[in-house]
């Protein structure tokens, strides 16, 4: 079965990780992805740990099926091969700084006129527009500055990073729903167009709630830990070996999860008997069922909620949930066999199709792996150029 | 300007969160969506607070811009009535917990049979298969079981739920990613498909470098609060005022630091000479850093570290969010006036076009808004049978 973006072809000019994330999903869905490097280095994430065999698992992981060819964009020679494939491509993905394209003289403005049917995306971190177009952005500080960080985290006085860094992987699917959303609308029309994608609008777009409280009150939100704003129990709580979170939506819940801990009396104190209590005196609360909870294992409570429908998970680290499964059967952790590094484990694709495939389509490209397939037989170099340029170092 | 999904027919059947953000992102593109809700209460969300003028800021904020019909999908003329709808649409998005729809009759087997270009999108916590399919899934449950919380917070011993509902977010998108690529093979070849998106695959796809480091290691990563695992200084600093982020990815940055918060003699201490020195050293490293910066307030730092290219960031509350100038260029908080509650604050569109428009096209819509447009204009039901079936409850 063929991916649902199959015969697609990918120009893929992105390094380390918001832009690579974005082409990673167009591979798996099916469409052929050129990832143009800097010839000797490549993309800077090969060089980030952990190695396995000398071989970046980072960008293993966030680089499989692809391909890749190396060309020094600064060279005049290279400059006009990035020119060729883009006369053949469909999509052009790019994460460099505002500018950097037009300085290269491979800005949109110049690449629409060698192709006008192409879709380029720009994702960066702040946009192309805007007084901080031109600052350099990492994860940190646009976590920091887009809101998440204020409301995640125990209290007010200790905002919290998230763990994994959400406004560059943000970014990357926000840049495929934009690249996809431009060829439903080339389909219609025969026209390419830019799509420009900032790391800090796509953490502003995922608050959520966070918004329409500050929409409706004035009022910031602050961090609340685990908990639910308006309904309790609803938080992680201690087993004697481990921590679970719990979610009892309604006073039925609530009195079938205390019986199952033993505190069966625990709903008629007055202080307990509605969501509306429960949520005010949270803090007496939340130390009784603790202490319940502490008598036995993460095990033996998760059968006992579950054989209630009392909605309820472990806390994961990545070994349980590689182990866990559901993951399992989904293949939500799933091994490509890299020719240098091996056998390496990394996340599946979430979407799943009936009648189209999505799927971990191969290993990550060693640097230029693919050079003599692409400029050859696509482009058709014979192997005397592509000696000459790879002499030069143009390739 | 027209928005890039201009034309495309969508049946939303969603509530609450992860399908109605994917059917947010289709409206902001163009698409027009029919929300089709219980009659009398609707999505469950109209009920959730905060509220204003009596309604929902939530249901307002993740709804804008589609259309209300009200169908009772268990009386037989409400199904005939969502038959019916189906047939004149492109795609279809639910949220239920599998199961549900075959039950109603309206699976996507039967929905084939009446429409085969239709894509239709099911986003649920599980997925539709597995062995943890049929359990009910809430943001909390499954940001634990999905592993983020244990690579988010200060440390191992306490796990922490990121304050936005990630992995609903993630699953709106990760299904409209899914949609668009299966439009993309319908112009292909004709053909519609069914798309299964689960939130706990999607919290898997975002793991990023801790299923890396767990793939090249064998260790489950844990939590490290604000800082890089592997970089230092790139944590959050203590101003007087309150919290920066700061990025000082090599030597140089560092020294330069160092001499802006007058403590350029630091790089010399045989400690934090080094990357690897400041990462090894970093919890002496930091309360150093802290007492320096604590001298004088945020505004001043940002001023001075932007001057000298440090890159660095507040930790912005939505208030400050909102009043960013950046936020601001980017049009990324609008305005909606909705008829009842006035004009509300939602976040914008991440995603910015050159050749297409998407933005926030109008307020939600109050329940059945569009029932006399869609079934009487679009399905040609007359004024008596309208009201016929609005007496029956069916609308």
């Amino acid at each position: 079965m063929s991916g649902p973006l199959e015969g697609l072809v990918v120009i893929d000019m992105t390094r380390v990780l918001a832009g690579p994330f974005c082409t990673m999903m167009l591979a798996d869905m099916g469409a052929e992805v050129i990832k143009v490097e800097r010839p000797s280095t490549g993309d800077d994430s090969r060089a980030f740990g952990p190695f396995v065999k000398g071989e970046s698992a980072y960008f293993m992981s966030v680089n499989r099926g692809k391909k890749s060819v190396t060309v020094d964009l600064k060279a005049p020679e290279g400059k006009a091969l990035l020119l060729d494939l883009v006369r053949k491509a469909d999509v052009l993905v790019e994460n460099f700084k505002p500018g950097v394209m037009k300085k290269l003289g491979l800005d949109y403005a110049t690449l629409r006129e060698v192709n006008p049917r192409l879709v380029y995306a720009a994702s960066t971190g702040f946009g192309q527009s805007g007084p901080y177009s031109a600052r350099p952005a990492y994860d940190l500080v646009i976590q920091a500055m887009g809101g998440v960080m204020s409301i995640t985290g125990p209290d007010a006085d200790h905002p919290t990073k998230v763990g994994s860094s959400v406004s560059d992987i943000f970014a990357g699917v926000f840049t495929c729903i934009g690249i996809l959303a431009a060829l439903n609308h080339r389909h219609r029309t025969g026209q390419g167009q830019m799509v420009d994608v900032a790391m800090l609008d796509c953490m502003v777009a995922i608050l959520e709630n966070a918004v329409a409280r500050y929409a409706a009150s004035g009022q910031s939100p602050a961090p609340i830990g685990n908990r639910h704003p308006s309904i309790a129990p609803f938080s992680t709580l201690k087993a004697s070996d481990g921590m679970l979170a719990i979610a009892c939506g309604n006073d039925a819940l609530f009195q079938r999860f205390c019986d199952l801990i033993g505190q069966g009396d625990l709903p008629q104190d007055d202080r307990f008997a509605t969501n509306r209590g429960r949520v005010d005196n949270w803090a007496a609360l939340e130390p009784m069922l603790n202490e319940a909870m502490s008598q036995k294992p993460k095990a033996h409570w998760m059968e006992v909620f579950e054989k209630a429908a009392i909605p309820c998970g472990p806390i994961n680290d990545i070994a349980a949930l590689a182990a866990d499964p559901q993951v399992i059967a989904r293949q939500m952790l799933v091994e490509v066999v890299h020719p240098i590094a091996g056998a390496l484990a990394v996340p599946g694709v979430p979407i799943k199709f009936s009648g189209s495939e999505a799927k971990v389509r191969g290993p990550a490209p060693v640097l230029g792996a693919n050079n003599d397939e692409i400029f050859g037989t696509r482009l058709g170099l014979d192997e005397t150029r592509r000696a000459e340029l790879k002499e030069k170092g143009v390739i």
